[in-house]
């Protein structure tokens, strides 16, 4: 496939704004953009896209969810963590067998290409079953099964490293992998270092869930006499390359130790608004240098996977928080969504529009919405007015996978049938 | 015009869930609602509604915005607030004109319309261009001009009281109008208590800003002693009928005083994060039993005017605030959207689906959108997942104006037209 896109009426490469542009696409990768005039032969081209009424940006991605979750997306709300987790989540999630996983999956991936996420990190179970959602859906993904010493121990550590060789690169190279230590409280010291240990040996970085509410927090100075930022240092956890979901509840010191290590940061503003949790205090990682990007959680806490809302909320959570309006702006959250993202899900040379990057990227729609009215300033009005909704298409990996709010590789009423049949099922 | 909404997927009417329902509209009233198959007969009204995949709730109500803003959404972001105020923002609005406010005002009325609002509290300049849009596109509002002491005076007020008069219960009753002081800061004490005594006497209600602010509230304390709130109740201003807009910075006897003297609070959580103002103690106000609802402000600090996403951020602040997922709940925020929201602007029978009530609702399609799977929860997934581009009809005092996503008395493409021409006029 090469696709040519014609006419577009402002293009945001992630480094400047061109105005009446096109792009080229060949294979997986952006071959060529530029401004009006200077456009190469259409007919070169298998696909020809107009875009007079659209803008084009890098496609985003989305740090941190459960995919599969969205099975259970408003089964439970407005109740305190410990009792939603174990009176109402990890009952269901005992249910949860192949077809579940496989079809909540596909939900959230139709949901995440139409609005406009083009890779998403995942942590979840059975993730073979989600492996091949992603690989016959066109989205990209990096998968990890989220390990709980209890339940996997050795056997699914050895487990989970094998999903990780088989699914690596797959798809094209659409499929990365990383191991996925759930947290510090329920993986040991001796299992964490173990798992490092497996991760540099076969060249994988981790996923984690690291201090997401002030009870971890608390526990970890009770027990350990230290941060779980600095438990976790204490035992050389970050000479890993680490990608770390939440970090809500971060001192100095923690602060100091990713910023020298280089550990990556998903920041899930509406999951850790909605339980309750705490705000996580981006605007002074970002200060110090750290890759801080959006992830959204799983829908059973957010509830959606709307990246551009998500942002939103996130920055507006900043910006009242440290009551400073100028703190996380559009330029802020447009590079945590793009490049910020792409560095922490390890993809090289994505995150951009510039030739030669691998050609993820959305089309919006400006004349469609009142959002877009007055036409000011397209980015802000898509930020801090609109959201997903005003997706039009996008191309992930060189492909087209959603034309004009049209899917191209995803059956979305078998979708929605399987996902209801298997709701009347587990929960009637 | 007479309305059967017929096989409603689930009504929620404000007090229960009605699954597979009826609602009969006569005039501007709510006739009849009922379970399927005690439907009355639907050759007796002139537009039958066939709402199998959709549920109705009653329309929403925006308890604070200056709908003419819409020219500014997007033009100044992420600045601090006396910068955004005296450098971007007062200069913009120095320039408009009866242009300018009306075809502004007719892009809020669009977009409220659109995401389910039928009612809402403005509070602008050249407030006769905003009546006229409002009588003409069909919505619900209540009007009142910003009477800031330095330009208005005795004069402004005079005219102000014209302007309520003259348009108190047109367009058949859409229309009422409230006197608007600016604000504490803005209004002397002598001006808020003259501006009083006319409202008492000519039974009309007051719309003001209060303590949106730490400086504002702080000033006070600096300069009189007291909180704002203790300030003008010093002086008896809550003898009259208000609606205070913010209310961010409030001590523990300022909520007595609202609580005591039956004060409307318009909490606006979007608008609040944005210009990092503060987070209102809207948990602490509903357990004392102060009728709280929602308001979006301007679109210059929110940037929209869908109240669905309002909810959902001012939910998910609260609970981040205190830490306590529990707080406004998805029942808190439909009664603070509906009934609350009615009972703040002064609408008697309204907010609820319910015989004889004014018969203004909202139906939202729950098949179209991937946030509706899997259906545990409608309401859950309109307010914690969806948003108002859900919208599908809307019904403002017994009349149709959107229906299946089309506007039956608004020119979509004139006002957008209309729009651009005026921001190149005046930004260009």
């Amino acid at each position: 496939m090469s696709i040519l896109i014609k006419n577009i009426n402002e293009i945001y490469t992630g480094e400047e704004l061109i105005k009446e542009g096109w792009i080229a696409i060949e294979g997986n990768r952006i071959t060529g953009l530029g401004k009006k005039n200077t456009d190469p032969d259409k007919s070169k081209f298998t696909h020809v896209l107009e875009a007079r009424d659209q803008i084009a940006l890098p496609g985003l991605y989305n740090l941190h969810t459960h995919a599969a979750m969205t099975l259970l997306r408003g089964y439970a709300d407005d109740l305190p963590l410990q009792q939603w987790l174990e009176e109402k989540i990890w009952p269901q999630e005992a249910k949860l067998e192949s077809e579940e996983i496989y079809w909540g999956t596909k939900l959230a991936i139709l949901e995440m290409i139409s609005t406009g996420t083009t890779a998403f990190m995942d942590m979840y179970f059975q993730m073979d079953h989600v492996a091949t959602a992603v690989e016959e859906s066109g989205i990209r993904a990096v998968l990890s099964e989220g390990l709980i010493e209890a339940n996997d121990g050795e056997e699914g550590l050895l487990k989970s490293l094998e999903f990780c060789k088989r699914w690596q690169g797959k798809a094209r190279g659409r499929i990365r992998t990383m191991l996925g230590p759930h947290a510090p409280y329920t993986c040991s010291r001796e299992y964490l270092i173990k798992i490092g240990e497996l991760a540099r040996a076969n060249n994988l970085s981790l996923h984690i869930h690291i201090a997401e509410t002030r009870k971890e927090y608390e526990d970890f100075l009770n027990t350990y006499g230290s941060t779980p930022v600095q438990y976790l240092d204490s035992f050389g956890f970050f000479e890993n390359r680490v990608l770390a979901a939440h970090c809500v509840y971060l001192d100095e010191k923690d602060m100091e130790i990713f910023a020298e290590n280089d550990v990556n940061v998903a920041y899930n503003p509406g999951s850790n608004m909605k339980l309750g949790s705490g705000i996580a205090p981006v605007n002074e990682m970002l200060k110090r240098g750290i890759n801080v990007g959006f992830g959204t959680d799983g829908t059973a806490s957010n509830n959606n996977l709307d990246l551009i809302e998500e942002a939103r909320m996130g920055s507006y959570l900043q910006k009242v928080n440290n009551c400073l309006p100028t703190a996380l702006g559009l330029d802020d959250i447009l590079k945590m969504l793009t490049i910020n993202g792409a560095k922490a899900l390890g993809l090289e040379d994505a995150g951009r529009i510039k030739e030669g990057y691998l050609a993820d990227l959305v089309l919006v729609n400006i004349k469609e919405s009142s959002y877009y009215y007055p036409h000011h300033n397209n980015l802000s009005n898509l930020f801090y007015a609109g959201n997903g909704r005003d997706v039009d298409t996008v191309i992930i990996d060189g492909s087209l996978v959603y034309k004009n709010k049209e899917f191209l590789t995803m059956d979305v009423e078998e979708i929605y049938y399987q996902v209801e049949k298997l709701r009347n099922k587990l929960f009637a």
